[in-house]
Order: structure tokens, then C-alpha cells, then sequence
């Protein structure tokens, strides 16, 4: 059993990932928005990887189920209905939708994470969900890689502690320090120097002062709120959906909201 | 006034570095063991990509002055007088020769950052002399980048240790948040987190656990001994030579061995 932490998708090989179950993290914000998004009923999330390749897409699908999705220097794309906050993602706006998005590092990473045989997105927002899968993967002697998003191939705090968070979750108490690499007890450390609220980690992450300093910081806000949407969305054949049966509401953590909010 | 660390040379870009004091930190071991032939009389280390490159230079240079020093998955490369041991450094094998070096992250990381105006070799066994260097950078309102070789585009808990232990030699007690990337905050963390000696982080790290078990233990404790070798290593031109003048020992903080050794 390992347990490994990569703070960005860079240098992610096929062979690292296959037979992996590997949980994707941008916590700031775009898993955190699709969480949101699946959770207000939209019908999946495609991640591509650039503007171009989202348009392209939208052509050959049906043009009233689908929403275009997306950030560039955390703004929204010109032209693109939603940007890439979790707040926009209502049932009003979004439910039996398909949304086509596009973040500067969140669907990159999760791109990255594909040829991995499970790929789950991890988030504050639905921690007992994903530290749940996460602890099945372990009880099953799986091998889990936890793969932060980043920020521009640079490490990113906020990710890091959510991995922390989610790995810690995953453990369920008990205290292993073999078989995590070096990333993995960092993030490990860094979750219990933090301890269990959000806000601060994420607050002074490099990602969060840029939010805060564009006017997102309730965002910011959003993004750390321990269990808001209780969903495990997956990401199998290009599409993120939520995970069918009764895996999406682990009954050894319920999705109340936890302290950490 | 920035300080930013980068766990792996990967995303380094000229336009970043340009301008920029650099220090490059491959503690287990290869900065170690380039500030170990330094001081023992090592005319220059010349770092090369690749064991290829490494022959074909040498046929380029005076023979009988030309050492190849080097490792592949922490062992000798078989041909190679040196392996990448400080311990081999001694002045019988290496005074007033010249070594060309190649290692799996060391050398790497000092070639990504080449482009930048200066670069600096640091590990804790000249962490006196690299600290003073990076104060009088940040005194003279220069942008300090710490570049941590990581472990094949992996972030390794050896060097962020040596990176925020850097930084703090640098600060020399004053606090600051403002500046500091995501990494640099981290390394901070970490350095404050294990404390004043290197041997536990680097014992614990991947980088340390692999060592030991191939036989090379000692090499991880002369690696944690600070202030060994008080040089001040300088990239330049494509060799790495000792800084001349009154620089090579900082008056701010002598070279004696620290607690921390």
C-alpha cells in the first residue's frame, strides 16, 4: 500500500497511474465547482484543455443541454456563460446541464490523472465523500495518488493541506508513516499544523490572496465549507459524474457539515 | 521583494529567472558534494545532462586535470572515477582537478537554472555562507529564487527543509509573510517544524530512506553537518568555482560549525 502526494500533473507518467486510484484536487476552485455543479444536478462536467478545444466541442453536442465553463487568470472567459466560481452553479443554472469546462490548472490535472483506472475529484466541499473512497481504496490494497493541481506547474498550499485533509480522512485515525512519499508527509503535516479549518490555509495560499484581490473572496469562503455538496463525482471516459450507488453517501461519515466549515 | 521556492527545476522559464538570485539545493547530495570538492581544492565541478555529454567533454579538456564524478539511481556510474558521494571528495582525490558531474536531479536543476543572472550552490554543510549570500541579495532589493532539485519532478522533503532553513539564515530573524510564494511559505513550515538539525528531515525523506538502503547512511550524516565546508559556490559560465573575495566567508556569520551539525 502507498500512499503518494504530487503537487502538480507535471512529470505524471501512464505507467505511475495505471491501476492508481487517484483523487484530483483544485480546491481553489474548479473541483470545488464541479462538486457544485453536480451536486445542483448538472448531468456531467467534460474538463478539456483549452478554449479552442471546449468550443470545438460544444459543435458536436446538443447545443441546449450545454454550458460552457471557465477561467483565465481566474476571470471568466469572454463569451463563456459561466466562469469558474462554485456560487454559480445553482439548479436554476445548471441542473440536467452538461457542462464543458475549461480552468487554468484544475482540468489540466484532471486531463493528466485520465489514464489512471479510477479518477475521483477531491475537494473540501465533499471531504468525507472523497476520504471515504479513499479509505476503500486503502482497505482494498490499492495504491492511492492524491494529484494537486498546482498553480502553473508551482506548489500550491491550499492543495496541499486538502490533500493532507483528504489523506487523513482516508486513515481514519490511524497513524502510518511508511509508504507515503515525501509529498504525502508534508501534506500530512501540514493538515495538522493547520488544523481542521479551511479558511486560514486556504486564505493565505498564494491562489486565495489572487482571489481575494479580484473580488472572489467569497469564494474563497465557499470553497472552505467541510461537506457542503456530498458528492463523489468521478471522471471515466472524459466525463466527471457522480458515482452511482451507494459509494456517493458513505454511510461512515455522513455528509453533515463537518467543523471544519 | 520576492522570495519564491520551486520544489523541481520543471516550469522554470528564462523570462522568471533573468535578473534573479538563484540558489540551487540538491542537499542529498549533489550541492553537498559539489561544496565538498570545492573545498577541497577543486579547481571547478562542470555540471552536464548527461553521462553521454559527460564523456564528450571530457575529450574536449586537458585529460590528466579532468575527473568524471556522477550517479545513476544513487550508485557510482561504472567507468566513473567519482560516484556522487561527499565523502570521496577528499583533497588527495580532487585537489586542482577539474570534476564534470552528472546526477539524476542535481545537475539538472543547476543547468534549468543557468539562464538567471546569478547561481548559488547551497546545502547545509555551507548553509553560513549561502544564507549570507541570499540576505545580501534581499538587502540589495534582489528577488530570490531557492530551486529545490526534487526527486525526477517529485517534491522531496530534504531539500524544502534546506530551502526554509535558507531562508530563515537569510531573514536573520525578521518575519515576513508578504512576498513568499506557496513554496517558500511551506519551507518555512517545515524548516520551524523540524527544528534546528538537518538529520531527521533528511533521514526521514525519500531521498535519505533510499540512500540507507543502498549502503550509503554515512553520506546522509555528512550531509546534515552544518557549516562543513564554508564555501560559496558560484554557477557561472558553465562551471561552478568558488566565489572569490570577501564574500567566500561571509563576516555576518562565521563559518564555525552550527548547532544544528
Amino acid at each position: 500500500m502507498r500512499i503518494d502526494v504530487a503537487f502538480g500533473p507535471h512529470g505524471l507518467v501512464a505507467a505511475e497511474l495505471t491501476g492508481r486510484t487517484v483523487m484530483v484536487i483544485d480546491v481553489l476552485r474548479a473541483t470545488t465547482t464541479i462538486c457544485a455543479a453536480l451536486d445542483a444536478g448538472a448531468r456531467a462536467v467534460i474538463p478539456v484543455g483549452s478554449m479552442d478545444e471546449a468550443l470545438r466541442l460544444v459543435q458536436t453536442l446538443d447545443s441546449r443541454d450545454v454550458l460552457l465553463a471557465g477561467e483565465r487568470n481566474c476571470d471568466p472567459i469572454p463569451g463563456f456563460p459561466l466562469g469558474n466560481s462554485p456560487r454559480q452553479m445553482t439548479p436554476e443554472a445548471v441542473a440536467g446541464r452538461t457542462i464543458v469546462m475549461t480552468t487554468t490548472n484544475g482540468t489540466r490535472a484532471l486531463l493528466a490523472a485520465a489514464p489512471a483506472g479510477a479518477v475521483f475529484v477531491a475537494a473540501a466541499v465533499n471531504l468525507a465523500a472523497a476520504g471515504a473512497q479513499a479509505r476503500r481504496a486503502l482497505e482494498e490494497q490499492a495504491d492511492l495518488l492524491v494529484v494537486c493541481a498546482g498553480r502553473e506547474q508551482a506548489f500550491s498550499l491550499d492543495d496541499a493541506y486538502t490533500a493532507g485533509r483528504l489523506i487523513l480522512e482516508a486513515l481514519g485515525g490511524r497513524r502510518i508513516r511508511k509508504g507515503l512519499n515525501d509529498g504525502a508527509l508534508m501534506s500530512v503535516d501540514l493538515a495538522r499544523r493547520y488544523g481542521p479549518r479551511f479558511d486560514r490555509p486556504l486564505a493565505v495560499s498564494a491562489s486565495g490572496r489572487q482571489l481575494r484581490s479580484q473580488g472572489y473572496a467569497e469564494d474563497i469562503a465557499y470553497a472552505a465549507t467541510v461537506n457542503r455538496h456530498p458528492v463523489l463525482p468521478v471522471f471515466h471516459d472524459r466525463r466527471i459524474t457522480v458515482m452511482a450507488g451507494p459509494e456517493s453517501v458513505p454511510s461512515a461519515s455522513p455528509p453533515a457539515p463537518g467543523p471544519g466549515g
